[in-house]
């Protein structure tokens, strides 16, 4: 989102001022003029920022399945999730006793790809700015290591973490997290660009990783990619995950922020640092 | 050769103060106890920077093939050209019509590189430091466009050489050529990075690239390699290069330092774009 309201060239337009801020969202089906989306339904789609939506063919409406709380369906099952399980599978195809490195584990995407790497029997580090999130990361969704870059300097404490250096490196961060991943390498790394959170606020591009010659060194890929890219896949990894998340093998948080004006408000919290898991915004005077 | 002489940890142990400086080096046997290398046989290994050397199974010495130049041995059949080879195709993987941009394009492996791309059917644009070099790689090799990075603004030059954008970026340069590349990507693109030359004599790291975040919107991936990853191919590969090069598909360049003494003064040659093609210092008295 945070990259949609810059006026530049990327892989969707930016949204235009004076527009429907885009969004993914949930919501109950009002009004209908189709059978397939009858009156009651939960749906998921591209509703954008508002109280109610016209919904139409574009904006890729989806029912939600029967069983799943609807939250889910926007974190664990909805497009997180999924960027989370092709990111890691298809990008930094991880293998069991791989030691996996998570920057902004303790976010949406970061924590459902940690838990999908402890599922592949990955050793799984996180990195993530508190000390509640880390315990979170460590008690509740099972990773190996929690490291806390605001107390630690992270040069130590990953490769205090990583001893035998980094397979797959799965950064949400970018910055100097990036840097100190690169430095930890084992030959034939993956470095999984997610997204690069550090910098998305910076009105000047700050400077990238001095140390990219370690991909050279180490015959490692670093390798980008936007989510619609596994379209064809996205039934097959839903029901892996909605089956993962109702086993209880991966677990699912969501934080609410009550009200369509707190969205921007929301919307920053992601670059304090103010929230765990999914941030969602109840927008609707029904939720 | 500049990064082994540098004391810290890469691919493979830094040469030592006072020791024979390491490089491959093609020769003729002078004196022998095994009749797999008779007198007067051409072979190529590591041989290092000396008159005479003393090689044992370690050094890996390879016969010349019959008929092949000697210099072709240690440049577009030797290391040079197979790094070119699997850097293009088993990391940049070129199909027909794809627009590549080597930098460092009238090097020895970048000379290469792009010529293999133009065999594959590529579009094939290099960039080079004076307009013979330039001229070399249009006239001689077959190069689409050639960029002369000294005389025109390289963002420019790239954009309007590669409209359409950059499928494959082969690198052996890195900095200021690197970030163009990067905002000039297909979705889709691989880089290649071989090398890093721009930086190599940095004492102190320069910033990377800041624009990374084009890795992840255009679903692009960026990656190093080390030749002998790929060791199980050399010989497919090597009859490959040899038979394309006696075809006259591509062509060899190589310039001679004559003398030991020279060889300093070669190596910085590399670092003030001196050379055109491969570089190669004659060492023996007989040479």
């Amino acid at each position: 989102m945070r990259g949609w309201i810059v006026d530049q060239e990327s892989y969707i337009p930016p949204v235009q001022l004076g527009d429907v801020m885009r969004a993914l969202g949930v919501g109950e089906v009002v009004e209908s003029m189709t059978d397939e989306y009858p009156v009651g339904m939960l749906v998921t789609g591209m509703t954008g920022w508002q109280e109610y939506a016209v919904v139409g063919p574009d904006e890729m409406l989806q029912p939600v399945p029967p069983g799943l709380p609807e939250t889910s369906a926007l974190s664990a099952c909805g497009l997180t999730g999924l960027t989370a399980y092709f990111g890691l599978f298809e990008v930094g195809k991880p293998k069991p006793g791989d030691t996996v490195l998570v920057s902004g584990a303790a976010g949406a995407t970061g924590s459902v790809a940690g838990q999908l790497a402890r599922l592949t029997g990955c050793r799984v580090v996180g990195t993530a700015g508190t000390t509640d999130k880390c315990r979170w990361l460590m008690d509740d969704l099972g990773f190996d290591s929690a490291i806390n870059y605001k107390e630690e300097p992270l040069p130590r404490a990953v490769a205090k973490a990583c001893p035998g250096g980094v397979d797959v490196f799965f950064d949400n961060v970018g910055g100097e997290v990036l840097e100190v991943a690169l430095d930890n390498l084992k030959v034939g790394a993956r470095v999984v660009l997610c997204g690069g959170i550090s910098g998305y606020n910076d009105v000047e591009q700050a400077p990238g990783p001095r140390n990219l010659i370690n991909l050279v060194v180490k015959s490692a890929r670093m390798e980008g990619f936007i989510v619609t890219k596994y379209l064809a896949k996205f039934a097959e990894a839903g029901i892996y995950l909605a089956k993962a998340l109702a086993d209880g093998a991966i677990k699912d948080r969501v934080q609410i922020v009550d009200g369509l004006k707190r969205a921007p408000e929301a919307l920053n919290m992601l670059f304090t640092g103010g929230n765990t898991g999914k941030l969602l915004v109840s927008v609707s005077p029904a939720a």
